[in-house]
């Protein structure tokens, strides 16, 4: 299985600090050595940095922690393979283009006996069950909106629709962004926190760091971090149910 | 204008060398300072790294210089704005996925009144000329070829076609590489060298740094490095003429 960690936020926030706490489970305080990637929004921009080495080992992880990009969306993946080789077409998050913007999406679980039909217009690259979700979640909405662009409560209405379709074939946590929102669901496993005025200080679960957010933001701020198992021990972090659909915009969780 | 750099390869081969004289026109010896970026296929996976900074100061692009990824077709491009502004959505290169494969695409030049029609599969995100151009490639090839994945003298064709069309808006010299070929068309600028046994040393026009590849390879390696003007000094680099697009296979080029 595998680990994901995302943020939306109302401002371009930097994640440096939880990044620093989500890939030391990448071979140092658990076992998701089998690549790694994330992949920043910024405004309609979308860079990913993805590489097979273990995220604890990786020169670019390195570069990742210390290297302050602001974003208002992230996702980041490590992964224990289960379905699929080891290699870098593997990584998660992976990208696709729609409607001229770019999406990003990264899964932890392990979906079955999944091979759907595809209607060519999105096709994986790789091996994995995650990949063929994504394109079969593109193709659905592709295929919803002929028009393109639809506004936020059409997109979650049809996000639900193939979300609940894909996770009959098993354990189906993912996190997907097109830059604007960030789309979060659980099957098993994945926790958020907002992080807004008053600010407090927070301490990493896999590091011995601590952080105070009311240094390095203002007021009017509002950050949202979403990851398989809190990163934080000191905060209060809210459970996703299970198979429960959100959709998070400026950092505050929304369904319809 | 931009300057491009390629390189295509019988064995996976590193670009550090290389990389580290073109980057340093991005601000050090010349002026290409709006942005860069460097995409790696590595088997069926693709890695891009951009940067809205000038290469000569970007962390990543420090991060290239010193991580050898071995690779067999990369293309990497340092951005002089002319259409489009500087933001992370137009550095190249440019990344789509087509029948099962990622396509990687970097122009230099300036293409004028030049708005096609696409069909509405490839979209731009940015605003620049040059991804506009990608979008329209991709589209030809696809319109061109229903059954997917056409061997490399029918995708060559198409391509001719294709390109001649586009250059007719002005300054057209490309890069692109699906992983299996690498494509270089020439408008006004474009050189390129086979790197093979017996190898020799080579120095940088622009860093005062040598390497020996003798030491660095083996007799049956072929690098073939692509350029908008040459990277070495002590090396014979072979021009290629304006309107000839090249198909180089295993650092070899072709035409049909």
């Amino acid at each position: 299985m595998c680990q994901l960690l995302g943020m939306n936020c109302n401002v371009p926030t930097d994640i440096c600090f939880s990044f620093e706490g989500f890939a030391a489970r990448a071979g140092l305080t658990d076992h998701h050595t089998d690549g790694w990637g994330i992949g920043f929004f910024e405004d309609g921009g979308c860079r990913t940095f993805l590489d097979s080495l273990p995220a604890s080992q990786s020169p670019i992880a390195a570069l990742v922690k210390q290297y302050p990009i602001k974003s208002r969306n992230v996702i980041a993946h490590i992964r224990k393979a289960t379905h699929g080789h080891v290699t870098l077409e593997n990584c998660h998050p992976f990208v696709r283009e729609m409607w001229g913007k770019y999406w990003l999406f990264a899964h932890n679980g392990e979906l079955n006996h999944f091979h759907p039909t595809l209607g060519g217009r999105y096709n994986p690259v790789g091996d994995t069950d995650s990949e063929r979700a994504f394109c079969l979640i593109l193709e659905h909405l592709f295929q919803s909106f002929p028009q393109g662009n639809p506004n936020a409560e059409a997109l979650y209405r049809a996000m639900a629709e193939i979300t609940r379709h894909i996770a009959t074939h098993g354990i189906f946590n993912f996190l997907l962004s097109n830059g604007q929102w960030l789309f979060a669901h659980c099957s098993t496993k994945l926790n958020y926190i907002i992080r807004e005025h008053p600010f407090q200080s927070a301490h990493l679960v896999d590091q011995d760091i601590t952080l105070d957010f009311s240094q390095v933001t203002t007021p009017a701020d509002r950050v949202t971090v979403i990851a398989t198992t809190p990163l934080t021990y000191n905060e209060s972090w809210t459970m996703i149910w299970p198979g429960e659909l959100l959709l998070f915009q400026d950092g505050i969780p929304r369904k319809f």
